[in-house]
């Protein structure tokens, strides 16, 4: 075998075999396959796709290049989410605590912010003390504890899509439905999930472009886990505006708790938030086999966020994972940003665009998300929705707050905002977030 | 500007600007852009391709990355021929001083063998001494002595090209037609020369698979070059057959003497090349205003090859670049290869097939060629045809005798060459070798 040769049979559309699929990975791993062939075949793969037996070829490839977590030794359903990824969405911070409430096992990997979208390790990490970076055998001793914990993906998992992803990431082959499948999948086999819950982006505010490509996706991710013994269900959720209120990472960590904690009041913001979050958990327990189907997993799921229970949780995972617990019960103490500016209406109407898009590359201009690998995340900086999409405004109406650590920061993400924002006469249809659920 | 930007814009079918590609290459150049990004982009091109204004951004940028050759101080006209290359295909080593005959100037700049196909480098270094790694300089002052030169491709001139094909070989990504014809055409302007004849090879021994695509790399390489100033015809040449009765290096060179020294019988099975060769010949001495029309150019052509001048500035050039000429004048005393065998055929009837390709991958094996970028070449080694496509054979008739270095090589020689044969029993109906000329 030769991989000038494989990379021209998938150039020329022809499927690879499993043993193409294993050679260029297991090779590539070992440094003997430079990046610059690997790149050269993801651009191939980004243009002709990865049929099903292509998928399951690299998942098990991916898997197979590390370690696998091993919870069979624990005697409970075990079930975990993933989301491809949107602005101000939070619901991983909520979901995890509360569905292992129900003695259910959540074995959470997440992941950084990529490219507009926030991500929940980052969220976590703004938590004085937090500490994501675990081995599978803490990881595993948590679970046992506490039937949750979230860390992020170790070296020793799936290290051959770790290496894959970062390069994808510079090479623009990322949005490939075939490639985002694999990754996806051989990280939530490997961890150890029997059942998962995909929340599946669409809109402007996703990962991939169009509604076609999101239910593609939604249905390959099916499919793949399926085919590896995993129950699953996709629930399709529109992502075209922020999710919640908050943008940015302690101040979605907040949003959180004024959501968990039952002292406290729950925005009127948050609304949706809450929609998707307890549609995802009902999702989860159904999988769990703690419900008969969705709309009953919602309604035991709120009684718990209601209750308290999951605040409890919550604070025992901040708690267990080294994270400050006093500020999850006094985040009035948690420091602010330097500099803030709002966005009022200039006219009346109806905010008919808050386009996630645009919220999300602002935010990361910002400083709550990285341009550069290395950069540092300012935990303070916000962007704080005051109205949401569909809402009525007058003229001079604060639309959203930025807070920020520079004022030139502050200024230039305001200009950027600006752009994603409409406001229109006539009254527009208002459609929910759920959008789709598939088994 | 951002590599992944620029990735992602040609990877979606946009036009790259001026500024894109120049930004790329410049960094590329510089090793602040990896291979990694630049393959990923070349894959993208594959697909996506290049318009006639990414093609000349493309050129542009090749040529300003490294030094020009200036031959205005040259009052002659410079006129060169492109093959874009097939197997038998050695008219470079007669054209050349052929023309030069003429107080035509011909500023050769030859590659190597790659893939299937022979390269003039390696036919040229097949002659002991003969050097082909000079200087600009000394490029220069041969073409003021002798009105000829052939060299490879120096590092100073269009290194950026030099860099990118190293790459597009070991990525699946040399057969695109804007990038074949960039980096063509960049060399060719860069070497000085004024006019430029395209020998555009159709047929599966050549580079691209289809009669439409050498269309279109021709048109495309005509349009540059005229682009540029050049003057420029194109000629299609059919390439499903070996050109010639010989491959192999020195085999090549040997039926080149044959044709060029007036002591010398040419072969019967030559005239094919013989053929091409003078109607190449004729195209650039029309270019180079010696004549009114190719038919002209051919017959002044022809007579300069039966006089022996074209022979007498053959030997002048091997004894410039240092070549062994008393081989050139006595080539039996040449080293034979050590071992050889001959195919038969197994039945009467016509020759359909000879399949350049499959005689081309067949020499690869029997050392002619290399198989990576460091293998030694066997120069002795090499394929004789005894018989033509379209000749009417007996069975038991010898088609082709193998000759190398080792016993192994030429039996795995012979298996290869004989999916390459095909014999019918009925009259093919015989076509030439010219397939169109395109002004």
């Amino acid at each position: 075998m030769n991989p000038v040769e494989i990379i021209k049979k998938k150039r020329n559309g022809e499927a690879l075999s499993e043993d193409d699929i294993n050679y260029f990975i297991s090779h590539y791993i070992k440094g003997r396959i430079p990046d610059y062939q690997k790149s050269a075949l993801l651009m191939a793969i980004y243009f002709r796709g990865l049929n099903d037996e292509e998928t399951l070829g690299f998942v098990k490839a991916f898997i197979n290049s590390g370690e696998r977590v091993d919870l069979s030794h624990i005697n409970k359903p075990k079930v975990d989410k993933h989301s491809t990824g949107g602005v101000g969405d939070k619901t991983s911070i909520i979901l995890a605590p509360l569905v292992a409430c129900f003695d259910v096992v959540v074995p959470m990997m997440s992941g950084r912010g990529l490219g507009h979208t926030g991500g929940t390790l980052d969220k976590l990490e703004s938590i004085p003390g937090f500490n994501v970076h675990l081995s599978i055998a803490e990881f595993v001793k948590n679970l046992e504890k506490l039937n949750v914990s979230m860390i992020g993906q170790t070296d020793t998992l799936t290290p051959a899509d770790k290496k894959i992803y970062a390069l994808r990431d510079v090479t623009a082959t990322v949005e490939n439905v075939g490639l985002i499948t694999a990754s996806i999948t051989s990280k939530k086999i490997a961890e150890g999930s029997e059942g998962i819950v995909y929340d599946v982006k669409v809109g402007n505010g996703s990962t991939l472009p169009t509604y076609d490509k999101s239910k593609e996706l939604a249905s390959k991710l099916l499919k793949t886990s399926k085919d590896f013994g995993q129950r699953a269900i996709a629930i399709l959720t529109d992502m075209s505006s922020p999710l919640g209120y908050a943008i940015g990472n302690w101040a979605e960590i907040l949003e959180c708790i004024e959501i968990m904690d039952p002292k406290r009041k729950v925005s009127p913001l948050s609304k949706d938030l809450v929609d998707v979050t307890l549609y995802l958990a009902g999702g989860m327990l159904q999988l769990a086999g703690k419900c008969t189907d969705i709309e009953q997993g919602i309604k035991i799921a709120e009684e718990k966020l209601k209750s308290g229970e999951c605040f409890e949780k919550f604070k025992a995972l901040v708690q267990m994972q080294g994270g400050d617990v006093s500020l999850i019960i006094e985040p009035e103490r948690y420091p602010k940003a330097a500099f803030s500016d709002s966005i009022t209406a200039a006219e009346g109407g109806y905010l008919t665009e808050l386009d996630a898009l645009t919220f999300g590359l602002a935010a990361v201009n910002l400083g709550c998300g990285r341009k550069a690998v290395d950069d540092k995340i300012d935990y303070s900086s916000a962007i704080l929705l005051s109205k949401k999409l569909y809402d009525g405004v007058n003229a001079g109406d604060v639309i959203c707050e930025i807070s920020g650590e520079t004022k030139k920061q502050v200024e230039s993400t305001k200009k950027m905002l600006l752009k994603g924002i409409k406001i229109s006469i006539d009254k527009p249809q208002v459609k929910g977030r759920i959008i789709e659920v598939i088994n």
